[in-house]
């Protein structure tokens, strides 16, 4: 994802302009350079321009400011601009968002300011948006919106289309229309095409598909993703746990799902948290720290390994300028088997059915890999220091570490999803403190057995 | 991702089931156990089921074979399957998919298979997937399918709607209809629901919508999906150098793309290749050794620092004890950094314009964390050893390389950017470099300066 975006509207130089704009105070100007972009390219600006800055930005746009803009904010930045806006202005965003959106950005404001948002709002709004909080976080009912079509399975085409044309409040991005029972309970859906394509007199139940997908409201969104993935889906009904219609998840906030897994999987696998990118200094090197604590200890560890073998290091200096090599190898072979596991496990590739073949797989590979890297390494240790006992040593050590490698690097991830840990957190800290002693031990114990 | 996935069709139960059925060559069992799947099913079950069972599911599955499940599955596992089908049986598939799907599975063939699966095809189509199959992958014309809703802009919405009762061979997931003037030049979309909503006499021209984003046929995949993602879109048009309209892209395979991509930055930061899950043994292992080929060359760089200090290490072991703990850190500080960093850059949050703020956020973090660590390791130092003067030289070092990692972890990526190299592949290996070499020589250097 590293091409430069040539359909992008915000480039570096719009954003150095809107920033000289602001340090003088040329409202007028800030107004007229952001007046074409979309609420993306609003939330990019704001996301870019540095503190100060941003909250004159907020001040001078306040009204103009795309409600859409919020809710694609990053948290931190969200609540920044939150903090400058008086309830009466949120309010009026919520007003404009679809109820899921609404509800994640009136999440987002300290209790009291919250309830005095909802006060700003109409009976009808405040009850959707509080049923929509109502919800976990996470759950397709927080992500589903309440405005849809719903029909009784009783009426005909013509009539389904008649009620379209006298609805105003109808959302422009409708594509299916649910048919429902008496109960409420849902009984299919007809997707627009198909019912532009039947004449008016038939009656919907004849062109309904009743077999379509649907989740519990209860549902979490890592869950509705894989289904609207698996099923190429472009909307999904919500049901109530009496199979009653509750909702639609739309594809688009799906796809915002999509996108955040992915990234929460990448910044953990590299020991960093969600909001790292845009939180203040002390923050984010706090929220490090706890990580860099964890590498800490597992440093000491391998250090007290080496620790136990001063005497062999003290006759041959050339034991600690090579441990490290055996060591890195194993770290990076090991990173490998893991970021396989890791993956294939959060896509359902890798399951019990199959971890066997997996694990036997990675071991061979292992296997494989360290004999290449062994003869490698020993001859140039060979070269290196004319002693081929000194090369026999770190080859063997090196096959050692590849295979323990291979084996931490899939039973590590393993185990951690079987006791309901995720694997992308800390499958490689337990990896590299795995690689390290197994290298540091096999090398310096080798050593110490066969040449002193 | 890692939650268990209770909408999942494919338990490891039902694999294992497939798998005794198969061995015991029980065709029935296989293909009433398979039934039910969805084409993701079926692709799941190919992909878990072992290599020489695989073959026998191909074998019972032919006909039955859902053509989508083969859009489904892993490029390596496709080829596997596509060999054991013969160029009838590919045809019939393909007739069946969209024109972008079928040259996806077609350009996995070789040349002559391609020649004979496509002359099997009647022309119209092979016509088709041949324009298709012209534009590289990756790009907009390769993802858009051909079959759409083109209509004239002279036209009332009754006649368009007569046009779709009239036409059979449309598409079920319409959900856009496109306007276009004689020359055939896009001029704007009607939502179905808008047209649902709008009485038969209006011209269609009155309800049009003119500006809706398109892309050229020429443009990169990935923008592509930024777009869609940054416009909340369902589906989009393609236009060829002259704005007429080619084709359109729906949202589901933008979601393809989407996941693809993250995918692929997830395992190229692990230093694995897209396919290296389902690749054989020594195809991996041949994959993955090229990046430990270039871990060796630096993990070697490294230990020629080491190698010039070996009159140190003889003098005091403990320098040989506590080194990888300096290196340890930078290398974890480093990747925490290089993980944000190429992400941003990703995503698009990092440009020219904030470049180096963040470069001096991550110092201060850096400068933060390592006089932290730098405390916390000196005193530790001093109560293992009973010398504080190891313990400030090693203090000191901690410092210097978690600043050094900070600055490394943000210039290596932007610099690659800069030069044109994907961030996520090589990033971390340069920065391990830098954290090794500069770990190492500061705190062996330091002590040699400090304490010999």
């Amino acid at each position: 994802m590293s091409e430069p975006d040539v359909l992008d509207e915000v480039t570096p130089e719009l954003v150095r302009r809107v920033e000289a704009a602001l340090a003088d105070d040329q409202a007028e100007d800030v107004r007229s350079l952001l007046a074409g972009l979309s609420a993306t390219g609003q939330a990019e600006i704001l996301e870019q321009v540095a503190e100060p800055e941003r909250d004159k930005l907020v001040a001078i746009l306040k009204k103009d400011l795309d409600p859409e803009t919020l809710i694609e904010l990053d948290e931190e930045i969200l609540e920044d601009v939150l903090d400058q806006l008086d309830s009466k202005d949120i309010a009026a965003a919520a007003r404009e968002l679809e109820t899921d959106d609404a509800a994640a950005i009136i999440e987002e404001l300290p209790e009291q300011e919250r309830q005095e948002v909802l006060a700003e709002l109409p009976a009808a709004e405040r009850a959707e948006i509080e049923s929509a909080l109502a919800y976990p976080e996470g759950t397709a009912g927080r992500l589903m919106q309440r405005s849809l079509v719903k029909i009784p399975d009783g009426w005909t085409v013509g009539e389904v289309i008649d009620h379209c044309r006298e609805a105003t409040d109808l959302p422009d991005d409708v594509y299916d229309i649910f048919v429902v029972d008496p109960e409420g309970r849902l009984r299919g859906s007809v997707p627009l095409g198909r019912m532009l394509r039947t004449k008016r007199p038939v009656p919907i139940a004849d062109i309904v598909d009743p077999d379509i997908p649907s989740v519990p409201a209860s549902a979490d969104q890592v869950e509705v993703a894989h289904l609207f993935r698996d099923k190429n889906l472009v909307s999904c009904p919500v049901v109530d746990v009496r199979g009653r219609l509750e909702g639609v998840i739309m594809v688009d906030d799906v796809v915002d799902v999509i996108d955040e897994e992915a990234e929460e999987d990448i910044l953990r696998m590299g020991g960093v948290g969600i909001d790292d990118m845009h939180a203040p200094p002390v923050r984010t090197a706090r929220l490090r720290a706890v990580w860099l604590t964890v590498n800490l200890a597992t440093a000491i560890l391998a250090s007290l390994v080496i620790g136990q073998f001063e005497g062999a290091i003290e006759k041959i200096v050339a034991l600690a300028v090579l441990m490290p090599i055996v060591a890195s190898m194993g770290g990076n072979a090991g990173t490998q088997t893991v970021t396989v596991a890791v993956r294939a496990l959060a896509t359902g590739q890798l399951t019990a059915a199959n971890a066997l073949r997996f694990i036997a797989k990675e071991a061979a590979v292992g296997g494989l890999n360290g004999m290449i890297f062994a003869l490698l390494m020993g001859a140039a240790v060979v070269g290196w220091y004319g002693d081929w006992r000194l090369g026999a040593v770190i080859a063997a050590a090196m096959i050692c570490n590849l295979i323990a490698a291979a084996l931490a690097g899939t039973l590590i991830p393993l185990s951690l999803q079987k006791f309901g840990v995720d694997p992308a957190v800390s499958s490689t800290v337990f990896l590299t403190t795995v690689t390290d002693v197994i290298g540091f031990l096999a090398f310096l114990g080798l050593a110490t057995v066969f040449l002193l």
